[in-house]
């Protein structure tokens, strides 16, 4: 009998109508439906604790690090000196984490819509915040992040967009837009840039969004990087773009070594991913990649969004 | 998105090893290790709230009246005074229910061995059990069966076994085997009956265990009678078999009008699954299975268990 | 490794959008589209080989025995000689082959819309129709039942309906009308009796269609009897009714021995299903099954149609 | 119904024991038993047709050419001049197209033990080998790729191990262990290099064969390179070793403008995964892959064989 229990209760997550991941689950420790979307915090045999919104696997234990700091420290490292940096969404608290291993940062404003899921993940995802919520540097408001960066005078160094993916009928969608980019542009100070988790990124489905949210970026940016690395919670490789205004450097050509550099002048604390020869791998594209971003033509816009399965 | 979250979790219980019943899971109330066995009780879209031991499910909302109508009401009805009753199992409290709808019944002896799944079952089924642990007849007691019925000299009228199927390593194999029909028998009063859940009793898996418990029952009691009702919480037709002392008529012979006019008499609630046509139709065998127990050679024994799948 | 490739195929059976039926597949023996539907000839573990017609078993080896007795065997027995007997749908020759076993039929009018699908069956089902397409009391023919049934002046002592589900869409559901039973009802000689399989009939699904066929046939027919059997591959119980003329004699009444003598002098091959304590199971309905038809006040027209999930 | 048949076929492929990729089937074109394995050739949904060997897919239309270009690209473009190549396995005929569009080769020898894979993937599975099999410089053989090693006296330019993985009771754990690596290297002319395919390479496995795989090629090799790619039909990212003689050269020192000078003066076709760009990223190993072969202590032995899942 033993183990068998254990795996009569599963969990599908469709990365496409025709292609299921399913995670034998453990213990689900909360499933409810706040004001904005549908949560899920899962302990699942393969990847640990699991925040899901909306049917979709936001981060797992098992590789979060993977995916936060593939998110976040490329564009830290790139900056020369960051010091105030703004964070949509991100409700784990893992990107704050992130940026906040980082001894230049002084103040770090998180916005992310749904104080439910942020105390959600407080309790339930401990391992993933590392108590980040508890730093003074942090800055947590509950508001739509559109309607913030509208409202504020405020500039950033870096800017991080760790929201859904553009889900028809959820609340992110309209954070992936040449308008949003623009609002974003118009936060960056000297040298900024910014970086958004940007959908999948596999053979079978980099033209979802990915290309096109690089192909958006590129209207608003002077210079845009796409990179990607695969998470396995996420059933795909993933993807992520960099954009940067007119002073800020091309993230291809940081030196291995440099990165290197930067990360022991900077960082105290170990990192488990992130480092010269994995920027690297990261920023080293496959073609295929590279011809799905050079094909897409489709721009998005509030009027023509568009939308993940 | 709507239903859509709803339906990434799913319940799969095992039939037979290429036989799945997959149900989506709405919620987990409870997932743990007792010291007998694994419990989880779920919310499933299709059944509603259902206790599963050992990743088989015990009983659910939307059929457990067919279950524990079909299980009780015959023996009880088929008796001509039920008084004193005996339970062994029923955590859900649905058994001891069933009995106590009768005006007859002065005692019922309820001997569950595991207290954390009685306690479980009292917080989280409330539409399982009605209030059954609330009635002055009831007496619950949290030990091995075998062990209480040695050692006790009371006889009953009607003994009722609701124990998990017969598990490898599981608690409840003993109480299907030869001996412990022997030990049943000697508390049984005079006209006593018994009757047992018997396991899956459909065409691809009636010679599983249902078809040995019926032999093996038969050779201790004067008469025996299989009979069986669909449970789609179960995945399958499940049986039940009755055995009957000396004097304890034969189940098979009871008239549907004689059925609607003790269930009259006796009970004044109503029943949703039981009376003279359904118990007509209950015990109307298909021939294969009568023929599966007709050809069946296996006895049980301490010695020579049998497990279900 | 054993075992383990085979476990890797499945077949998902959606009972309900939450609750799906996954059986292992051996061997996909055919998948295509005819002009009318959707077919797959499936060989299963659990059921041996199935015909699947979008998306729902028609029949499968394991259990078709008691599919097609349980259809055919009750209103054969029932009707005091048949001769002349009319099949709508059958295609996989099972249903003509129970009703070739009756020494007194003279002539089968089997009329099946999708010739793709009856050739497949011949191919592929042999364990299903064993020889019954060669049987001369035999005429295949591939039209519309109802257009057929409209254009005929022959009369008929029993007709089956073994058509599919009335799918949205789908080639069936006209012939679970109001409308087509009237057209049926014209063409039955003196006596005369029609069966239908009509659906699920479990205690969650007993209302989708069963019901109101029920409640539809009994504004067209003098008597009309459902009943129900569980047919594991269809991963639930399944209801069948039958009308009779002002003539024909009531279902429930046919006594077991009257059964049993009837098919001994009707029939010299032996049945694995079907007869007397068979047929008293078959025609006790459960309390909730009797309700739900009492409760029932859907009447199925051309013009309001009810289709099956 | 649009769509619904089509996603009633499903293919489990376990990755680990609680994480399963689910791909819908359309077709399955082949299934059987050869003298060695268990083989499925299906048309999935998400990926076209695939080889399925013992459970396990070998390698999917919609991206072998990412994973038939990484196994075989970066070694036969490091070498300075390949002209004979040595296959192991490579049933779908994929691996020896890739080698064939060197102009530089006049001959493959391609051993792959089970002639009836073979002959279904030349049926089954053209989009694969693409006419490779025809060409007048491939010689097949079938036989067991170490016994052809141990008794030839040729020697290689490139050796390509494309076998299945090392799975207990199949046919090729034998081809990962130190014994085998020394006999490959005793048939490597000078500057002779070996890739062989290296099991799955993401965060949660990746220590379950590859870092053994690497570290036992280190005992034989000058210099090993692991390196790696996401291959969406293995549901995983997954590792490939390139082990190197005495005089050849380490792969991750090969200059993206150097693979692109390569591939334009050597090969007229067009690659759709590799080039430069795509080897810098295939070579940029994340830290936590380096760190795991680092760690690793295993070395596979005849005596000591590791299995994968």
């Amino acid at each position: 009998m033993d183990g068998l229990p254990n795996q009569t209760l599963w969990y599908f997550e469709y990365i496409t109508p025709e292609l299921v991941q399913a995670e034998g689950v453990r213990r689900v420790l909360y499933e409810g439906q706040t004001k904005y979307q549908h949560v899920q915090v899962l302990e699942t045999g393969p990847f640990g604790r699991s925040l899901v919104l909306d049917g979709k696997t936001q981060s797992s234990e098992a590789d979060e690090w993977v995916y936060h700091e593939g998110l976040v420290q490329p564009v830290m490292v790139a900056h020369s000196d960051p010091k105030r940096v703004f964070i949509a969404g991100g409700g784990e608290g893992a990107t704050a984490r992130e940026v906040l291993r980082h001894q230049s940062v002084t103040e770090v404003v998180m916005v992310d819509l749904d104080k439910e899921v942020v105390d959600l993940c407080k309790e339930h995802l401990p391992n993933h915040h590392k108590g980040a919520f508890d730093d003074p540097r942090l800055t947590l408001l509950h508001e739509d992040a559109l309607a913030y960066l509208d409202n504020t005078t405020e500039l950033f160094d870096v800017m991080i967009i760790d929201v859904p993916d553009p889900l028809e009928g959820g609340p992110a969608y309209l954070l992936y837009t040449e308008e949003f980019y623009g609002v974003v542009k118009s936060r960056l100070g000297p040298g900024g840039m910014v970086v958004t988790q940007a959908g999948p990124a596999g053979p079978i489905n980099v033209t979802e969004v990915f290309a096109a949210i690089n192909k958006t970026m590129a209207r608003v940016f002077r210079s845009v990087t796409g990179y990607r690395t695969y998470i396995p919670s996420f059933g795909t490789t993933w993807g992520f773009a960099m954009g940067a205004t007119e002073d800020a450097p091309d993230l291809t050509l940081l030196a291995p070594d440099e990165v290197d550099r930067r990360i022991a002048a900077r960082i105290t604390s170990e990192l488990a991913y992130y480092d010269g020869v994995t920027h690297q791998g990261l920023m080293g594209l496959p073609k295929y990649i590279r011809q799905a971003i050079a094909d897409e033509t489709r721009v998005i816009t509030k009027a023509n969004p568009i939308y993940a399965i």
